[in-house]
């Protein structure tokens, strides 16, 4: 494979309502560029994977662990595995998350 | 611990001459935010954990495995588990690094 990837070149999917996704796999890790529209809502869920959620735009009220967070531009957070967690877009966003190991059940 | 961090609130230190750095480490991953003078040189090394290079300013220029790759804003180059790589600051860079496994030998 081509050693330089860009997300550009990815196409876009909207893997749930409002959430609308560029995916990049690697050996043991999954990149997720992500704009998601004010208001979208994140349903409580978990999985096995870490996931690093790095925040560059926008506003994000997150649950994690019955906590309540709001992210915000260059905030980075830790979710650990299995970690339950849901959320909701206060305002519009762009988000990258990282998870590993990598999302197989995204590689479609 | 708290589940935000920032780069900002990282000590940044000078890892190898040229290349100041700022380190998040998480259960499965280390992130490495990179400020790099125009000139630098990374020897050649190799080390068990992929890495992927996420270039967000300058001009960088990595041999991996003897293919000479030029890195601009926006590229992403994925350095397979122990490959060989070497390169050189072309320009002034800023740079995110991410591995994975964490690395175990940057955290003191």
């Amino acid at each position: 494979m081509h050693p330089i990837s860009r997300f550009e070149e990815v196409i876009e999917k909207e893997y749930f309502p409002g959430f609308k996704g560029r995916m990049i796999h690697t050996h043991h890790m999954t990149f997720a560029l992500w704009k998601i529209e004010a208001g979208s809502i994140l349903p409580l869920h978990h999985h096995p994977h870490e996931q690093v959620v790095q925040m560059i735009e926008g506003e994000f009220e997150m649950i994690l662990d019955d906590q309540k967070i709001k992210l915000q531009s260059g905030d980075i957070l830790i979710i650990p595995p299995n970690a339950p967690h849901e959320g909701k877009a206060m305002r519009a966003c762009k988000v990258m998350d990282i998870f590993s190991p990598r999302r197989q059940d995204y590689m479609d």
